[in-house]
């Protein structure tokens, strides 16, 4: 070695040491600069494509004005199901599978509830799912008018028994006010009463009730539970409030039937180098029984379905499989989410993210990210955020670049339970809890601007997670 | 006569002549300066009262909540109409009275609209006010939707024939988009329709249909005619255009059944000093048969009720009378208002304004004043426009100021027609459409304060109109 190479070399090692520590980064191919740099190009093209997109939109129509609404157990669900596995294969996805899932089977029935005094009138009304139906002849009684648990507390087994407890709570945002939807049916039936009607859970109303699913608890009696509309819980608010004695008629025929055979729908975009390693994307088949399931959660369905398609139109395989889930029965028992959880057996080690659409196709605004590990340093926490915020950095030309800690999905919680990184697609919620379990989530309702917008944010989220040379988080270290 | 005093009768004489114009003015009551002056004390009496009020509300609560809807011909609007002569008489008014009116009497009976094919699904729908019924067996038809006339003109007898026309018109404002429900079953008959459904006309709907009146042509068939919601209509519209054939099914049992009796209500507070001159207050009794007609037109009936009340409570005798008139027959007819037109007779010269409320009970922002006299100077027209302007002043504190020119209302246009002045309390018109005609017409859309600052608008201009020395307008010239 000559005089001048050993300066050389000299000089390199300098060098290295002086950036090591950047390169060390660099080299796991992690560092949030170094995403950003690395897939603007792609994550440009995919928005680009996304914003012309035709394809999610007409599967959403198909979804919603062909197949309609498809609670679990309906045919309609069924019909969804299939007609989703052979978009997907059409599409080109691999490994396209329907693993059958028991899903419950709650089916509505017929169902009425009028004020018989002191004066006569329809309420407008929605059985809640899983709730039981009344005895053929209907339950009459009188009702009581309670704002909280706290009052119905107050009143106690005297002033419960045998009467119709209607809760007229004030909504307060939905995660805070569906706890008297989950419980208010036990609740009211550990103090005698013979039914309940719920104020539906919800800001605004036109006479709209909303459905949801409800919950027993054990030990305790089954009444039948329904929600009525905004304006009909206040109307029974104030005919109490003034003294009169009011006296409900409520018929409901809804029955619980064996659990049926439903299926989750996956497919996939193989991925190049580390076909074993999974990143989940997806959103729920299922809705309830009214309207078209249009956000809640047809457009998380339709943009999975179409995120894969355009990574395989683009050419952009990436080195993991990016894997679609559509599970079935979100909204009355979250079977698919626990049996897709079952299905991957160990294979859930090797996932590495699950994200979830399943807040409405609003206009979107970011994702939220998830991680429940206690085994993380914080410097692997905040690593890992970063990273998500700067793969959230590249949907900045669409204005969806907003990352939050806090995050996911229902479907997903059972794979997040157990470590996975899970993100939920956020919007600006405006309208969302208007439309959500009603007559009213129809398709009209979602802008197909939104919609291109949220297969951009998808698309780009997933494929970056997917395609990035190193791991969000580190491998768990089992206890 | 000194010289002295000479002086002084010639200074005075001056004085007098240099005054005149001004003085002249004064002396009729009506300059606006001066109707701001002497009735700024009232009118902050009037709202501070007003502002306290509760009668209105209760009036209210018990017109929606005891009585609830009540279309022309049905007992609650006869209910409603003693019920409120009653309360005319209790609140102290004077002459109350119950001239009867002959008014239309439509039935909705059963009604269901479907769609049979390419999918199953029941339509959103409420039968158009005065619209035949179908046979027995319905009208089973495939549908062709146009988005307006033009659209319907272009496909021709050959397009239409046999078919059930379909009006997806975009809403652009009541005042521009109702001319659909008027008049689109007789121009979708001219094409041989065999029925037609519309668009709701609102702009905003939680699969909310909007019934209201529709008019047929002489010489035509009289087809049904059925509105259907928003989300519906766009289904249709969808349907259609993906090149689906598109079957429905509309079964309407509605009736048009001989005119029966109903009653106007009326009640005053007679005048001290002209108590044959008149300044109308008032909105329309009746209702669709939906909802609870709260702000169509329930707001105006009490607000008209109370305004008298409270001048009586405040001992406001005005100098001419405030006559409080409940029309029927509004929505369907108008027969109220032109039978108060005949009952009045000659006495229509002695009427020196109608105010009437049926814009609906949201925040009030002021009045519009409608004036149809063609023999009127322009000054004169001016002077009238200022002289409400200055009375518009005094409710500065409830921000119900503006006056503008042009309004009035449906059921005191006879009186407007023969050159009555006539004024519309306005509001600022935020949620009304999406209200109006439906099941989500309920007291709870109505702000209390906002109920209370129409008192006090409505009370102020009836009282300052009715007491003011002069007079609005000069006598018309007759012909």
């Amino acid at each position: 070695m000559k005089n001048y190479e050993k300066l050389i070399v000299g000089a390199l090692i300098c060098l290295l040491f002086f950036l090591w520590p950047a390169a060390a980064e660099e080299a796991s191919g992690n560092s949030p600069a170094s995403v950003a740099d690395s897939y603007r190009d792609a994550a440009n093209r995919i928005i680009e494509a996304a914003m012309m997109d035709r394809g999610a939109w007409e599967k959403l129509e198909y979804l919603c004005d062909r197949i309609g609404h498809r609670l679990s157990g309906s045919p309609q669900l069924e019909r969804a199901i299939e007609w989703a596995a052979s978009e997907m294969r059409k599409d080109g996805l691999q490994n396209v599978k329907t693993p059958p899932v028991q899903v419950e089977r709650w089916v509505r029935g017929d169902e009425s509830a009028e004020i018989l005094s002191p004066i006569r009138k329809k309420l407008h009304m929605l059985g809640l799912g899983r709730s039981v139906g009344t005895p053929a002849e209907g339950i009459r009684g009188e009702v009581v008018v309670v704002r909280n648990f706290d009052e119905l507390a107050g009143l106690g087994r005297d002033g419960v028994a045998g009467k119709i407890v209607v809760y007229n709570v004030v909504y307060e945002g939905y995660g805070k006010t569906v706890k008297y939807r989950s419980s208010g049916a036990s609740k009211a039936a550990k103090l005698g009463a013979s039914a309940a009607l719920l104020r539906s859970v919800t800001p605004v109303s036109l006479q709209t009730p909303h459905t949801g699913a409800t919950r027993y608890s054990e030990g305790v009696e089954r009444i039948p539970f329904a929600a009525i509309s905004i304006e009909d819980a206040k109307l029974l608010q104030r005919l109490t409030h003034a003294g009169k004695r009011v006296e409900i008629q409520l018929n409901m025929d809804a029955h619980t039937f064996p659990p049926t055979t439903s299926a989750n729908v996956i497919g996939e975009v193989v991925g190049w180098e580390k076909p074993d390693e999974v990143v989940v994307i997806g959103g729920h088949i299922d809705s309830w029984d009214v309207g078209q399931g249009a956000h809640d959660d047809g457009g998380g369905v339709v943009v999975a379905m179409q995120a894969a398609k355009l990574l395989l139109d683009l050419g952009l395989k990436p080195r993991r499989t990016v894997r679609v889930v559509l599970w079935t029965n979100e909204e009355n028992g979250l079977a698919g989410g626990r049996a897709y959880r079952e299905w991957i057996g160990d294979e859930i080690v090797r996932h590495k993210a699950a994200i979830e659409m399943d807040s409405g196709a609003e206009k979107p605004v970011g994702f939220g990210l998830g991680i429940r590990r206690d085994d993380l340093t914080q410097h692997d926490a905040d690593q890992a955020f970063a990273l998500v915020s700067a793969i959230g950095d590249l949907l900045s030309p669409v204005e969806a670049a907003e990352v939050v800690k806090g995050g996911g999905g229902a479907d997903i919680s059972p794979l997040m339970r157990e470590g996975v990184p899970g993100l939920g697609l956020r919007t600006v919620g405006k309208h969302y809890f208007d439309w959500h379990h009603t007559e009213a989530d129809t398709i009209d309702k979602v802008n197909p601007e939104d919609l291109r917008t949220a297969l951009a944010a998808m698309t780009v989220m997933a494929y970056v997670l997917a395609d990035m040379p190193g791991d969000l988080l580190p491998p768990a270290t089992l206890p």
